[in-house]
């Protein structure tokens, strides 16, 4: 009894490592909920015992509370800088800034004194390359060097990128969205949002997006975010040792991410409802709610697009949309609903390429190519050579009286004058058709060049050169209604709501609606999606089109392929994620996917009070499985319990290591009393602490639905399956996944973990 | 076999009214997926047959589409006739409009050609009563008199309203959004959203608004939308038919209901999945977007305020706030949750006193009561005369140049000519300090008032009043907080931020910030909240002032109490509602909470073989049990199914009449195959097709608050209690409800339903 006695302190105070998973492995929600009320139970008790205690377990309470404090600081800190970071070294593709050289072009104007508003974009502070080596501004010759040096930057700054991101932190790459969609459903990549590849991933995103390739940089922030997230879990035994709480804090983080990404916290929050989370209480929608909120005051603290704005895209339309126009409106949500179809087929089916041939071995001058052409064809027209978002952030704008871009050259009606912002439409100037022809250039490069450029080795995002597509495309619908409504508005439609005079279409409204529509085609967001757009451009007045076109590109979209482009990429590498959005509809049984399967050998079990230390350690040895059930007896085939294999191999080799007595023919006990044995009999080996007495069973008759449900809802890891009360098989989330695989005629064994 | 064979076809076509749920019972969400899968797979297996069943098939699957659809359209209509109806009826209280009498004061002078900007209010076309009856409309006999004639149809208005809920519909009292939550999370209570409640709460709901009580329409509205839900859902079998993907609908018909409410779609959406839903799929956050849409998008053609917004209170700020002035609004916040624990306090105990004492039994002498001593102290303060969504309107506006308005009596500085719209902050003249006063005095009476208001049998709900509560103090604080600025512009926390002549706070928006407050401390919603008010007063730049009041409000109210009013409600009456946000942290098993408990009679269970038909029906008649576990034998106690009580009255009912040869010796077989009998024996009944072959079990040691978690989740109605393979005994959620009660020191027997 000594020993057992010894076992009781010894397992009271347990092990390192037990209850902790493998890499690669799914985690336990049920039993990581019950671990932390077991812990909250301990401090709550704990606490009125002195006021010390009290003072750790107000501490405990409020801790959430202070992680979100800080990952929305940091994340928004870090926003702050790779805006600016990514703002200079745009630039720097063009030329410097002689006055301080870690000046923005912007900057670096407006500091000099001597600029009036009309040329604020060509101080004299401002030297493009060309100037500064040759001395010639204009001519051929100052164009090709310009052109080489933008290249030259271009292919510098992908290759930094790609080389840092191979070097040290190939978790770096990609918009890292579909790999935190599959962490939070409950999976462990260890390292996947360490603190390497917070590091690594926030230089090469800055180096990424600089070297112009047709990437954006707000999924990859939302990756940053997560990693602040779990930087600042590892403070907290309560989230750091809790895979479950540590998924909560990872949610809000997301949002926080997202915040910063556009300057919208509530699209954020339910950017993470909607797209990333799995496993979303209500606690934790308020918790997010503060990150972001948090994180979008930190970045507007920073100013970075220096107009003390919280928003990337800030524009105020004066005029009201008509009823009429609803139909280019949905128009637009069709057309966003095809680009969203062919971007993430093309897209698989490119990266699908890379994954089984050749290409997949030489990422490194896969970007440098890329790149290259990127670089080559982008310079010569001016949508492209600019930054994506000061393109989209060009096309969402309506044209004023002060706007000196090409897209607003409208004929001006002399005889009229109105107040500045509310211009009738006008006949479009050259300069109009000009600036069509290059956008629909422009467009056509967009589409091409962003189905190669998402999946390479780097970070990228998807949501700004969606956006592009979209606000392109909806520019051009937009010029055309407005050129349609001006010449002919005698026309039935247009007679009502546009007289001679009225200012009554917006272009840059048709492009805020067509980019909503191809970023929800791409990504099957709705209503995150609207709240993003909104919050993004201030256009409160315009929900209605927004949600027309979102809804419009969803259901084309859906009709081609239930999947977004986030769990196209998540099935394409095989991650074990069961979407709560895929219904299950077949009519299947437990039974019919439990294992073992017919002409299997038995299932592998441990009884009660007869299995010995050894043959444990030979089923451990000769099986793979990760957990056992336990039985009453071989015979009867009644269930106890189920036991983990990690724990298992953790009690017996701590055991043999610290409890005299515990030898290879010791029997192992999960009851609740070991009976007395003959002191002749090795001491036996109690190991009911880690034995799991609530394991979850389902009868052999229930509806696979049922058990898909179960297993979603309540973030199952395996599941036993029982006849009237005899164990017949166990079903784990991977039996599952496969046999859904199976069910949609995919193969089955693309599932790869665990 | 003949007999079996006449049995099995009978069962394929099931008699009427399986699967259905008595009143006041609770569903069980699995059976009811379950139940719509096999009804999808029925309809997709069939649509490849012929055209016709594949037109079928679509129109199904489109019906959840149509029925959004519908739903937008009528709410929308219901809200924008109601608000109609208000304001001519508010009006008439006062006086009546000569050239059309349906016209309210407003419509009627914007008719009127004779009048000016300046004296709109005051056309000659509206004529006070005093002034219609008597000539005079000034002087102390027409106040009298307009005083009396206010109260008189008050007390006409709220007499008939009361008369109408007692007469025809008891369940249109109330705000509605307790029971609604409860039905959402999975009960039944027949009528509530039935045709009589939706007509008579849509009138009584005009009269109580118009009658001058303290309440609004908000709250209501939600439950009028339910019903248009609930209505439509008739149409289609497919909701009809199942209580679950009713519920669905529901869910969104709620969305729609606070989107007519106050023109805010995605508010209603983030309310309906923050405050009202208990299962809400992303499917549904979809369907809830489009009818939110759709209803805020009719109501907007109906145009009821006149203004083409959606919004209700619309304002424009052009002063951005700083940083200094989030300790007023974090003041706001913590004014708010304190309100919110005194109104829910105080409220709850006035009802729970109406419920205990002789108050209850008159509540038509209450309502008149109530609405006497409102009329009488409103009217002499012209802040209470108006309706309290004026009110608020009034006080969240800023105080433009040509505001008449006695909030906007500042002393205008001759010297400075500034453009309208940026108007420094100015000393406040007699009018300011006499409106202050007035306010003050508005909100102890609203507050007074508001707590003996919400709760009588009329329809009422409180975003209205809290709100009007909060945007008093708030805009009491505002002109406090713009005073002290203007007069001590050198103290050191002015000094940075607001120099003399500059516009440096807007009282409008601490208005704005206290509505919010007060609404969050007693509803306790946070993002929705947030996501409400900046798209009901088009404030986007304000969010995070907005946010720190309502989460600091949450945190005060929190500290003091979790329940929010509406779960208090639900506490209060009792209903089977098992609260997401509570949690269970108590070391409880399941064996401690199942029955049989210790020295209760066994359990009562069928057997699968042994039963006969005079056993059940005796079963049936002895107990009140909802179901029996179904066994292989009373001694081994392993568990084959469960079957429902109703389904098995409704099958012996059937059996005796349809089938020869069942008499009461007859035994009840649950097998696969009942055993070939002697031609002696009487004809066996096959009861395995209403038996649940698939019932829910745990173990006995599992911990309870994973018994919550899966009640919770899975929206169970009961889960069957196992011990290695043997059935000890059963949960219900009403066992689960009354243990949470008892855990918390409550009585357990005021859970009153199944």
């Amino acid at each position: 009894m000594n020993g057992a006695g010894n076992l009781m302190d010894f397992l009271d105070e347990p092990f390192p490592d037990v209850g902790t998973y493998e890499d690669f492995h799914t985690i336990d929600w049920l039993r990581e909920k019950s671990r932390d009320t077991d812990r909250h139970r301990k401090i709550t008790s704990k606490s009125k015992e002195s006021i010390w205690e009290l003072i750790k377990s107000l501490l405990d309470a409020w801790s959430g509370w202070v992680v979100m404090l800080l990952i929305g600081l940091l994340s928004g800190t870090l926003a702050g800088v790779i805006d600016l970071a990514v703002d200079w070294m745009t630039d720097l593709k063009e030329g410097v800034c002689l006055s301080a050289f870690w000046y923005s072009h912007e900057q670096c104007c407006w500091t000099s004194n001597e600029t009036t508003f009309d040329d604020r974009d060509k101080c004299p502070q401002w030297q493009k390359w060309a100037e500064l080596m040759t001395g010639h501004a204009e001519g051929a010759g100052a164009y090709v060097l310009n052109y080489f040096l933008y290249i030259l930057w271009a292919l510098l700054f992908s290759f930094l990128a790609v080389s840092l991101v191979r070097v040290f932190a190939p978790y770096a790459c990609g918009s890292g969205i579909p790999e935190i969609k599959t962490i939070l459903s409950g999976f462990i990549i260890r390292g996947y949002l360490g603190k390497w590849t917070l590091l690594i991933k926030t230089v090469t995103l800055v180096l990424a997006v600089s070297s112009g390739l047709s990437l954006g940089k707000e999924g990859p922030l939302v990756h940053v975010a997560c990693c602040c997230g779990n930087l600042f879990c590892s403070l907290f035994s309560k989230y750091s040792k809790n895979e479950g709480k540590r998924r909560e804090v990872l949610s809000a983080a997301a949002a926080a991410g997202v915040s910063v990404a556009f300057g919208a916290p509530i699209g954020g929050v339910l950017f993470s409802l909607e797209e990333v989370s799995y496993y979303f209480p209500l606690k934790t929608l308020w918790r997010s709610f503060f990150a972001a909120l948090v994180a979008a005051f930190t970045l507007r603290s920073i100013n970075p697009f220096g107009n003390s704005r919280l928003v990337l895209f800030y524009v105020e339309y004066h005029t009201p949309w008509y009823m009429a126009e609803l139909v280019p409106f949905i128009l637009l949500g069709v057309f966003g609903g095809l680009w969203g179809t062919l971007f993430i087929r093309a897209n698989i089916a490119w990266c699908r390429r890379r994954k089984t041939t050749q290409l997949g071995k030489y990422p490194v001058l896969e970007v440098i190519a890329v790149t290259g052409i990127t670089a080559v064809l982008a310079y010569p027209n001016p949508y492209t050579r600019r930054s994506t978002s000061e393109l989209i952030s060009e096309l969402f704008n309506d044209c004023g009286a002060l706007e000196s871009s090409q897209l607003c050259d409208y004929i001006n009606n002399p005889n009229m004058s109105r107040p500045v912002d509310d211009i009738p439409d006008r006949p479009a100037g050259p300069g109009v058709y000009n600036a069509l022809w290059q956008l629909a250039l422009a467009l056509i490069f967009k589409i091409v060049i962003t189905i190669f450029t998402f999946g390479m080795k780097i970070p990228s995002g998807l949501f700004i050169p969606s956006m592009a597509v979209g606000a392109i495309a909806g520019r051009i619908v937009g010029i055309a209604v407005e050129q349609m409504a001006y010449h002919h508005h005698d026309w039935i439609i247009f007679k009502n709501w546009c007289r001679p005079g009225a200012d009554c279409v917006t272009p840059g409204l048709y492009a805020m609606v067509g980019a909503a529509a191809c970023l929800g085609g791409v990504t099957r967001m709705t209503v995150s999606l609207v709240v993003i757009m909104f919050e993004l451009t201030g256009g409160l007045e315009y929900i209605v089109p927004l949600m027309a076109a979102a809804v419009t590109s969803k259901w084309v979209a859906d009709a081609f392929g239930k999947e977004g482009i986030y769990e196209s990429h998540i099935q394409l590498n095989g991650y074990p994620y069961l979407d709560v959005r895929d219904e299950f509809t077949h009519r299947t049984l437990a039974t019919d996917v439990m294992r073992p399967r017919r002409n299997d050998p038995p299932l592998a079990v441990l009884t009660q009070d007869s299995t010995t230390v050894e043959d444990v350690e030979t089923l451990i040895k000769d099986t793979d499985y990760n957990g056992f059930p336990v039985v009453v007896s071989r015979e009867s085939e009644r269930l106890i319990g189920f036991v983990q294999r990690r724990d298992l191999t953790l009690a017996i080799k701590n055991a043999r290591q610290k409890q005299d007595g515990v030898v290879s023919s010791s029997v192992v006990y999960f009851t609740e009393d070991a009976p007395q044995l003959l002191a002749s009999n090795p001491q036996p080996l109690k190991l009911r602490r880690i034995l799991n007495l609530s394991p979850f069973t389902v009868t052999d008759h229930t509806p696979m639905e049922t058990v898909v449900d179960i297993f979603r809802k309540l973030g199952l890891r395996q599941c036993l399956v029982t006849r009237s009360g005899r164990l017949l098989g166990i079903i784990t989330k991977k039996d599952v996944l496969r046999h859904m695989a199976q069910m949609m005629n995919q193969d089955p064994e693309s599932i790869m973990f665990n």
